[in-house]
């Protein structure tokens, strides 16, 4: 018997990748596609213009699509809890609607910063999930809310985590981001040919903010930001999938370079202890070469779920500097959401 | 009557753009151009695998190629002095046999961090010409070598040195640099289709030490390095032409985001004094934008010899953080070639 | 004294190339700015995305964007003619509204197919322009309309003329169009990044059609159709201005490669004769290397008006094949109407 | 027990492709690895430029590269046959060395037109291995040569096969070919950004002789030429892999479209009969969008093997038209050997 879900926003970008991604999923499975108005009624295959390479699996071809309220899904069919890859401007009502009812695994960055929801990467900071208790009692919810981080976010908290043993005082971080960063359509082709767009509107902050409570402690039933400063400037480059991020940071202690790298190789999760399906052998996996990693040939590691670290080097300003790549609607969308929701169950949640 | 010039190196990338720029320059006129043994004897049209968009100008194409030593060139005319776009591997003794008798301005790195050989950018460090006297003096040479940053430096240190009222100590750059700075035929598509290319073997020690003597002061014949520290993490993207980085620095003052803008509109250096021909109106360009400098809408500013600067903002880490962006074959390698030797004989060193 | 033009349309992609090419134009001069209601009442500033990489002219950005419809352009301004670059769905209306008063010299292809509206391309077909003394009659209407053949089928007709003498029986052409033909935002980043695009809405249909009309006679108030049979397969390649097309051609006599490639280079037409400002000098400029013409190489040929022909050669199926190349957005767009422009008002028109 | 092979070239690109899918292949496994003299006496990982985004097979890795002669070949291990991925320029006396002993399965254009030599499509033409026969006794080998088409024709020549039912008289096919078929490091980035190029050298010659050939019939020993016209245009365009062809061909019969289609989708060959490991399913592969076949999103259809085509149409100047699609590298290059080899082992010929 597996857990019956339902996606909002399942034609979208992100919602393409959930279907992927459940497709064969050992825990879960699709029960009820919903999207917005414009699509709901027709059936998915007419309703979504997929932009995978892979083929679209026939049997969510004929799902009918539905609208993304409560009632409609739960005409559609019998869910136990919720995916949402909803646009951020419209996902804040919807997803509190059906959290009175169902556990919302969101991709949306409209209730990251809520004290009591947590900003979940269950490698990170699974223990933030218990947040939820706190949420559901204050709301008076049967369901909650949890949510995922921003994309570049993700991959960069995966790395600092580890580091934390030594000491983390201040990050850097430039990025260069992929195209389905910003979902379909998205950056249009004449922006980006022969081009590289040095903004990405409310990017740096949701890095600068999101990480401060990702890393932070979890003290009754609050999360004390970490105390750490963060700073990031974003950028769009013409690459299809995978953000590739420099980072420089400061850390108390000066470990050597051979240290961080098996810190890096080392660490493992609650995910990896509890072998969650999608779950990556290694959350982090460190090249040795000098020119990695590199998008197109490193964003498919762990399958999508790894982040690839390299040239890990001593910094002249702050302490290190390195790199690091992750594939963003993978690691830092359906996969995370995917992720979440398997600790969720795993630890009783649903 | 004009000073008379031979290009060595004259067919590849960096070449080619000195034949532009010559092309109907008031002050100079090429006289000979050089290039290796596998060139040398063929009209220039024919050695020449020209790239750029603009026609090879036509009385370039008939002049023959000689060979790249001094006796060659020689033979081939009467020259007042050289531009060296040599490969650096073979740029050291070649421009010190030129030098013996003719100025030599290169773009080449192999004498660019010598004790008195200037590392020169008009507008920032115009006082370092100085140090040919010296180097003349010491090696009994006729003419001398002046050297060129390298490109991703070169804008930068321009809008370092307006900063340094401000008490400049530390500076953080993260480049996504263009295609043409790896020269012809440089980055197999193949590697960089879809990708980028996170290392550039030994970019980011030049701009780490060559920035340190660019902002040094003269002293009694020596130039003592700026007290300052840099870190840079360079990175290759899909991109033909404009380098574009991600600055953080720390001031020790903190000047408001409107004075570092005023501070940067102002800015004018010695070419802007002098009216040297190929100096911009403007050696910094401020955008208002949100999303500007791009490198494919900002490059030609200037006639690409101003650096464009946008997104001045304040920093949760240093002090301020902004994106500037040059033209790397323009104020990056041929332009700055051609400053540098404006300079110097408006200065009647030739 | 010069003629006032509205653009209606002139906040998309094709409207800014009129504004860029109209600037300092020796006979026009913009006197009114007309969009849709969304920009309506903004300065033009501020209600264009600008996407050309020259800078939007200084005079431009203050004037007023007035809605499409004739009332609100002529409260801005007193008009001479009115250059049309509307979407194609909704230009049909709107220009007979402003037909009846006034000359339009439109970009949409709503009345391209009319038997009383020239298709024209001064070069090839000038004559044709006598169509509006019909129309004018026909319709009671004090101005006319007159069309620009759509981008890919100009630079195939240019080409296709002078072969004419020849006896031009059959064209087979594939093109790889730009990006800018789509407009903008027009084709997402993600559909086209290391991809080709195998099909353009209508596109082929408007070639195989207009070209015949365009080639065609004008007897007694009429044209009939050129007695050749075309066929196109168009695809969207990732560049981002200059159309490239393949061509074979059957003709019934059989002309030498030399021949072939002289007339071409004779090849002139009625703008050329009548020195119309906007016209290149040459219509058609043949390259002789192997490997050109090359969108990005040779798209600015003639100020972007001329059409580039290369590697004509001997075909094994019908009688020849080269390849030819044309700025999609000056000579497919806005210079196209530019240069109807100048031939009608040079001929007493307006 | 499988068949050891060898591999000539097996550090380039098509090298690496047959590593790649011999990994595990159920008949065959490598035995020697060999290359130029610059490789010879590495281990692979170190010898090898992997360029791939699939990781090399750690077996590999540690593999010796020996050098591309016999005597060195048969030193390194006891090989059954060999593959060839070597430069065309040096493939020619090479393979001959190796054919008077073993078999050779030849990606190289060396060898392909001549008389006795098969230019294998095992799908189309599987009967010409006969020619094997006749050249072995001729040239009195023990081994022999047979060779695969060119990439753009061997997707070509399989969607042609099945028109021949019609009465297919003419083709004129213009390609847009991916990056890939030029090998690494192949096409500079420089000259494709933004850009396409209208030439490959020697393309189009061997489209059009290699197709009659390939479609030719055997008869007493020798290959009778298809009797049929071939034209080709072949132009170069920035995709990473999958040869994208706009087909135009003349039918004596005139089938409807459904038709057409119809015998595409029917289409099998010997490799399909005999379950061939590498074979796929379909051999073609009919796509009904409009837009389709698009490289990025169906070149790994049959993990590579399967010719896409879509948009089958009438043509107004020939009789159908369509696009086909192969993954070059793959159905174009190792692939094809592969089959081939498949081919030759289940025929009883090694």
């Amino acid at each position: 018997m597996k857990w019956k879900v339902a996606i909002l926003g399942a034609t979208g970008a992100v919602g393409q990748r959930f279907i992927q991604l459940l497709h064969n999923h050992p825990w879960f499975e699709i029960e009820v596609l919903a999207a917005s108005e414009k699509s709901a009624g027709k059936p998915y295959g007419k309703a979504c213009n997929w932009i995978l390479e892979c083929d679209m699996p026939r049997e969510v071809a004929e799902m009918p699509v539905v609208n993304i309220d409560v009632k409609s899904v739960e005409k559609a069919g019998n869910v136990d809890f919720v995916f949402s890859a909803l646009p951020s401007d419209i996902a804040g009502p919807v997803e509190e609607e059906f959290a009175k009812t169902y556990p919302v695994f969101s991709k949306a960055s409209a209730h990251r910063l809520e004290e009591d929801v947590p900003l979940l990467i269950p490698e990170v900071n699974p223990e933030h999930l218990e947040l939820v208790k706190v949420q559901k009692e204050r709301r008076r919810w049967d369901g909650f809310i949890s949510t995922d981080p921003n994309c570049s976010t993700i991959q960069l908290a995966i790395t600092l985590k580890p580091l934390m043993q030594f000491g983390l005082k201040k990050v850097i971080v430039s990025t260069m981001q992929a195209l389905s960063g910003a979902g379909f359509p998205g950056v249009p082709s004449l922006s980006i040919i022969d081009n590289v767009l040095p903004y990405i509107p409310g990017e740096e902050e949701k890095i600068e903010q999101e990480t401060l409570k990702i890393l932070g402690k979890l003290h009754k039933g609050k999360v004390l930001s970490a105390d750490i400063q963060v700073s990031a400037s974003c950028n769009r480059v013409n690459v299809k999938d995978g953000h590739l991020e420099c980072v420089f940071v400061e850390l108390e202690r000066k470990p050597s370079i051979e240290e961080v790298k098996e810190t890096f190789k080392q660490f493992k999760g609650e995910p990896q202890k509890l072998k969650l399906p999608s779950a990556p052998e290694n959350p982090i996996v460190v090249r040795e070469e000098l020119d990695r990693p590199q998008p197109r040939l490193d964003r498919e590691e762990g399958k999508g779920m790894s982040v690839v670290v390299g040239r890990i080097r001593e910094d002249r300003v702050l302490t290190i500097k390195y790199l690091c790549l992750g594939h963003n609607t993978i690691r830092g969308a359906a996969g995370a959401g995917l992720l979440s929701a398997e600790l969720a169950a795993k630890k009783g949640y649903m």
